[in-house]
């Protein structure tokens, strides 16, 4: 899932996003309800109509941002005061007006609002904030059946929790698992952690998560991330990475990550990627993309992200076909043989 | 023509900037010699295929800009000295070497090297440029014959000059009628004069220059100053007021010019301009827009872009439309009596 913080996949129309093979896309709760606001998107008849996407789109419930963007966040029980970002004002959060919110938008998949760690953190906080995510997705399943009166076509996801300590991460999927919820979600994980970590973590909470429902591994991630993670039982995933790295003029390609602001392209008169099939590929050169970069020209950061989301669609539908036709594994050793992650392509 | 200094429609995708309507876009040899440089482009197959553009291009001559952009610029009878923007390196633009970047990029509409003064100037200084560019234009079209050996699909337009000089524009605009080449442009206008200024200007000018020929009033111009400026004879503009101006959120509409950040803008659940079938007023809304434009995203930098042009596009469809029909004193009436120029709509 393309991620469209602000209502707006950055740099691209929504039928560009369409156009790279995204069936999803996620916004943020945290900075709709600062910015236009609930009202201003009820208004606009729902947030599908205001942004222009026609499918389906999943909100954040903003328990990440509010932890990691807004100034003083205070926890308790109730939920999470903060003050905004933007103007200062102070704001609030609670299991029951994060639904209300996200139903107001007109998402079609909602998320609970959890509670979200910094790291490090000791087990005792871990501890208690994973509880307290637990405690706060009942209160979104009764307050999802009280608000929507059951008849909604918007859906509830729950988030499981536990920071780096496997038998939180057990107890907190088991409690996912069993709530009345349509998608279980894993949160609070590519936060900083060695890679390992993740792949352990995943592997302590994705076999306890219900197989008939779709499990969807939150801010991750990278071309490397979905072969290791999707092996681990992952459906679904969101992440900045690929339009982010893309405005830095990071693109990924078949042999790994490319800086194409780097010299090393500038007489490049051919695609970026001779197998794609987006418009930067496929109207433009390599050495076109790198002037555009060179001189600051938005047309770059546009054609890099198409590029960059188009690559992990296709890396998706990849790894899809690879399942279906019964070699995954193989699938996924030939593109690690040929992958390089950051940097390795930047010199 | 929209103007793409650097081999890019700021924001935009060539296919967009085609759906406006625009037929001919504008690239600037000053910022194309410095950055990517004639040999890349060449290498490249030229410009068109560079940056990606099927119809026609214009390239300016880069005298404009040599004496607005660039550091230590120097005249000499010879040409012009001066110091890159970018890097501080010396460079140096001849007649001659103009005309040698500009068959290099491929260009269809080469620009002959003018020496373009800041304003105020002496009458003096005027003169001198004036006689200068008019040296200079000369030196253009031995060169265009001895560089291109008659078989050049590009071709050659003189500039004349003339400061507010009533009869140095004369003298200047009788020099470029009788010179041998296939269009005629008017230069240094629009440098800060009142209209009435350049209006004046215009008249001292246009009528002494060739009606076979195309007439290009370079630098200009507004919604308003397209009707008053081809009621005066001028055929071909170009200017970077539709684009800049989209990006710092000021879109025209048959109403006027109106700022999209404004408060007013931020609940109207409607087009920019109902009339209007640019992407930005068909596929979404002004709150849309004012959102976009309120939270710094680029998408709202691309939509205003394609919508001023598109509108310029259509207005000038509506003046052809108005001159074939024998209306066009009557078409420009009814444009003014409800065109609001700049910050009458801002409130």
């Amino acid at each position: 899932m393309p991620v469209g913080t602000q209502a707006t996949i950055k740099t691209l129309h929504p039928a560009e996003v369409r156009a790279t093979g995204a069936q999803i896309v996620l916004a943020n709760t945290y900075h709709l309800m600062l910015r236009p606001g609930l009202e201003l998107i009820e208004e606009a008849g729902g947030l599908h109509r205001f942004m222009g996407w026609r499918g389906p789109i999943l909100t954040d419930s903003g328990g990440f941002q509010v932890f990691s963007l807004a100034a003083h966040a205070k926890v308790t029980e109730e939920g999470v005061v903060f003050r905004s970002h933007i103007d200062g004002s102070p704001r609030q959060m609670t299991p029951e007006s994060v639904i209300a919110l996200q139903l107001g938008f007109g998402s079609d998949i909602m998320m609970q609002l959890d509670h979200v760690l910094g790291l490090p953190a000791e087990r005792r906080a871990i501890t208690d904030a994973t509880d307290r995510s637990a405690r706060w997705l009942d209160r979104a399943v009764a307050a999802y059946h009280d608000q929507s009166g059951g008849s909604s076509r918007s859906v509830l996801f729950g988030i499981a929790q536990g920071g780096m300590e496997a038998d939180l991460r057990r107890t907190s999927a088991r409690f996912v698992a069993e709530a009345d919820v349509a998608g279980c979600a894993v949160g609070g994980l590519s936060v900083g952690e060695p890679k390992p970590v993740m792949a352990a973590m995943l592997e302590e909470s994705v076999p306890f998560l219900p197989v008939a429902k779709p499990r969807y591994l939150m801010g991750v991630g990278s071309p490397e991330d979905l072969w290791s993670c999707v092996a681990r039982g992952i459906d679904l995933f969101d992440c900045v990475l690929p339009t982010r790295a893309a405005r830095n003029g990071a693109l990924f390609t078949p042999d790994g990550r490319i800086a194409i602001k780097n010299a090393r392209w500038r007489r490049v008169h051919a695609p970026v990627d001779e197998t794609c099939d987006c418009p930067a590929c496929t109207d433009f050169t390599a050495a076109y993309l790198h002037h555009l970069f060179r001189a600051d020209e938005v047309l770059g950061l546009r054609l890099a992200s198409a590029h960059n989301l188009r690559f992990l669609a296709r890396e998706m539908a990849a790894i899809r076909q690879s399942i279906e036709a019964g070699r995954f594994q193989a699938a996924a050793d030939t593109f690690a043989a040929r992958y390089r992650a950051v940097g390795a392509n930047d010199e």
